[in-house]
């Protein structure tokens, strides 16, 4: 697949975080901003964001398949994303609207190569045909204490909001490591990385989020 | 992973070949003639094979996913595959069973490689990730010509009997360069491969690979 999918280029970008770190919100935030100066933007999600991604995902999130290998969940959520990049990303920043999806292809470095230690060159492999090659223009990673987002999404969960998903249950090691691992990636690409203390309000990781992206646009 | 995955290595066998070639005919009496010997085997298949790749098979069959892009398609067999070689086939062999699968790897370099054109290099790489390097020793390609093939199993689907779907639907010329690929592959590895016509009589067939078997037992 050789020829580049975005021949019409505007602004890619992904938030990247833990469960808590408020992706949604910062993403609703971004929408709102984004559209009230008259910009286009599509908000999409990863997995899921298509009809066949939404699928995927029931696959990957359900509570019964803990016998779900590595390599396999590697591979769901790769699917997942080529489905994403061709049917929904791309299409997007070729009519020249910005995108913005709550993860991409950093999530599967993050957790499944530094997180499950598998072969990030086998990953990276993987995730450019899964991509096509599509990166995004910008990852905002918004970084949390891993034992502070794990409460946060615990008390979604006691007040009926939000899902636990399997992905939750992994242990507290294994989030640090993810961490570490989102952490390794911003400082070896800072320019195109930005990484935000999710620890502090809303209204502050918005306003950081507003000013790396206003100076792209 | 780089552990060997076969400690205690027997045999394990694959069956390929299109819609209509016999391969779970073949497989019933291969199983059959095998456990008449008192040896232990187990019969699985891809995609399919474990719940979790039931649950993918779902996915990959159902009618309704016309939108289905080929790399997410590649990706889907590949989680299917990853799943399946540890839960099911590297166990086995490791106990010392046979193992039968009706497809494996070789479907994707077939079907997603020669048949749709992708990349074979990405995906030799996407195939060793998720086989972790697990090749069969004996690939039996039930060669048949491909108007026979997909008039043999239309006549099972009026029969009631059998399944049509997203796959079979393909146009003719993609089914003959994926019997071209199986042609191909055969001949680049002819100690690996045993090419069988499928139009013979079901005994003739069974002889055929009964005969390769024997001499690797």
């Amino acid at each position: 697949m050789a020829r580049p999918l975005r021949e019409v280029s505007v602004v890619f970008l992904t938030l990247e975080g833990p469960e808590g770190s408020g992706k949604t919100t910062q993403i609703q935030l971004l929408d709102r901003a984004l559209r009230a100066r008259g910009l286009r933007v599509v908000c999409t999600r990863e997995p899921g964001g298509t009809a066949i991604g939404e699928q995927i995902r029931t696959v990957l999130h359900a509570h019964e398949n803990t016998a779900m290998v590595p390599a396999a969940e590697v591979l769901l959520y790769s699917a997942d994303r080529a489905q994403h990049v061709r049917q929904v990303v791309a299409p997007a920043l070729r009519r020249g609207d910005i995108v913005i999806s709550d993860r991409y292809a950093e999530s599967t470095l993050a957790y499944q190569g530094y997180g499950r230690g598998l072969d990030m060159a086998a990953l990276r492999g993987i995730t450019a045909f899964a991509t096509d090659g599509l990166t995004p223009d910008l990852v905002v990673y918004l970084d949390l204490d891993v034992e502070l987002g794990l409460q946060r999404k615990q008390r979604e969960q006691a007040l009926g909001r939000g899902e636990w998903n399997r992905m939750d249950q992994q242990e507290i090691a294994f989030h640090r490591r993810v961490r570490e691992g989102y952490l390794t990636m911003a400082r070896e690409e800072p320019g195109r990385w930005l990484v935000v203390d999710a620890a502090q309000s809303i209204e502050t990781v918005h306003r950081a989020i507003r000013e790396r992206i206003d100076a792209m646009l």
